[in-house]
């Protein structure tokens, strides 16, 4: 709970260009790239940057190679692709996709309805992927629905940590458990995070506006990996009306007033947000990018009298 | 960061019904007390009900004696009101407030600009105010901008505990520390709680989407009193476009899932949003309100494939 200057690093996979706009009305290559390379120069080293899925099924994510081939090289970047198949782990190694990120669901129902697949098929395909991959590049398997199904409810942590064991037995590099629905709260995070240890990635959602607070749990907890979202855009449409991805720069805003070094400039990230804001068009879900950071102090001698009422 | 079921219970003070709707249009008498009916129908037992301010200054809390006459009468749950001066505090008391809030400002700035006064004039009057009160109502002082001042940024959580042990000195039966405008953060609570200790209240805002993960830092560092608004609602309008206060059934759906009691049935509290819902009119910055609890399952077979790419 205190706040320990210099505290181990936190890593952030950025995964707004892939996440975060897969929901949104495409966008042409050119702007994805435009994004991932403000982000980059925030000092991001980690992005998810596109998808090679289905251009039917997920019309956002089209021109993936397009993507790739344009993006910034640098010293010490990884872009990730996400792919749902042999088929897409294959395109996205084509690409020069420098880490794959696969998905497989730990609620059956869930598993059926987003990928059309038993989680035992899906276990398998995640294993064909990384023989594929033949240690080239690392593959994270993103276990979706880790915290609780909107199908099943709560799933039991054990019965997660059985699959994540089977999917690093199946070749996985790492594991990221996903909040899909976001359904998990700060208990969740800890009963989970007893049964598969720290040395995971979490991919946290807003909701029920509880993105913030469950990386801050899971950050105390030992937790060093997260996927966030510039500007909170993206997760699940199942919750119309409710909050995307924990956004970027609220987690970051967060650990730099703890002292955790992310090695991400907080204003160039706000003005990737003011990127991503051009892209989509509307108001982005985060209320950081709104309200400004808290050591942005208020111009001149603006503000009325509140008649004694503000609190 | 545990899970302890049967935790020391956390008390909540209400305060959409007038820190929520005061930056609202203007809401007639009946329809704020079906408001606190609904709140104390779910359970709620400390409710900030009225403002006795200036009715040019803040017109939507207009009739605060009207309101305090209708509410009902119910063993064990204390009205407040909101009083800004003697005068304010007199028409309280007369109307049967069951305790007086006062503001003090820890910020010089925002308190010329919000109450028209110095600091020392604002503490002088907190004083007459309890001395008014005479113990027979509580008098909880809520010193804002603890955490810092859109003005003069940081202020140290030093003068801000020597300014809150002038207000016990003056009489105050209790203090919240508020966050007025957003600058919260969990290191923040940190800093502050070491100096005053844990005895206190908290309000917090949503501005900077910290205020949950505040609470959070908050209630492990042993804090037990919280000022909350349902919906979400209110807030500083000196960041506009972002979120108003901490919204109590995000605060009560993670107490709920820790284990700790609030004596406030979540279901019916979500009753007490569809009142403020439909007495504002517009959409509630509270993202439980949107997507529901996390116990709340997905009806039928509903749900699309996402082709693979919703994580």
């Amino acid at each position: 709970m205190s706040s320990p200057a210099g505290a181990a690093a936190v890593t952030i996979r950025e995964v707004g260009p892939r996440d975060g706009l897969q929901v949104e009305a495409p966008t042409p290559p050119g702007a994805r790239i435009r994004l991932v390379q403000a982000l980059v120069d925030a000092g991001v080293r980690e992005v998810e940057a596109a998808a090679f899925v289905s251009p039917r099924a997920v019309p956002a994510m089209a021109g993936g190679a397009e993507v790739m081939a344009g993006l910034p090289r640098r010293e010490g970047v990884r872009y990730w692709a996400l792919v749902p198949n042999l088929r897409g782990a294959e395109m996205g190694l084509e690409a020069g996709a420098g880490g794959l990120s696969v998905t497989v669901s730990a609620s059956p129902a869930y598993s059926r309805r987003n990928v059309g697949m038993e989680v035992e098929e899906s276990v398998a395909q995640a294993a064909a992927i990384c023989g594929l991959a033949g240690g080239r590049v690392p593959v994270d398997v993103v276990v979706s629905c880790a915290f609780g199904s909107p199908y099943e409810g709560d799933l039991e942590p054990g019965a997660v940590a059985a699959l994540g064991r089977r999917l690093t037995e199946g070749g996985a590099t790492s594991l990221t458990y996903a909040d899909t629905t976001g359904m998990a709260t700060p208990r969740r995070v800890a009963d989970l995070l007893a049964e598969v240890g720290t040395d995971v990635g979490l991919h946290l959602h807003e909701t029920r506006g509880t993105g913030l607070v469950n990386a801050y749990a899971a950050w105390q907890a030992g937790v060093r990996r997260f996927d966030t979202s510039v500007g909170g855009l993206g997760g699940s449409p199942f919750a119309a009306g409710a909050g995307g991805n924990l956004a970027t720069e609220s987690f970051v805003h967060l650990l730099d007033d703890l002292g955790v070094e992310t090695g991400i400039d907080l204003d160039a990230l706000l003005e990737a947000a003011a990127v991503v804001r051009s892209i989509v068009g509307h108001d982005l879900p985060s209320p950081l990018v709104a309200a400004g950071p808290r050591d942005r102090l208020a111009a001149g001698t603006s503000g009325e009298g509140g008649g004694g009422a503000l609190v």
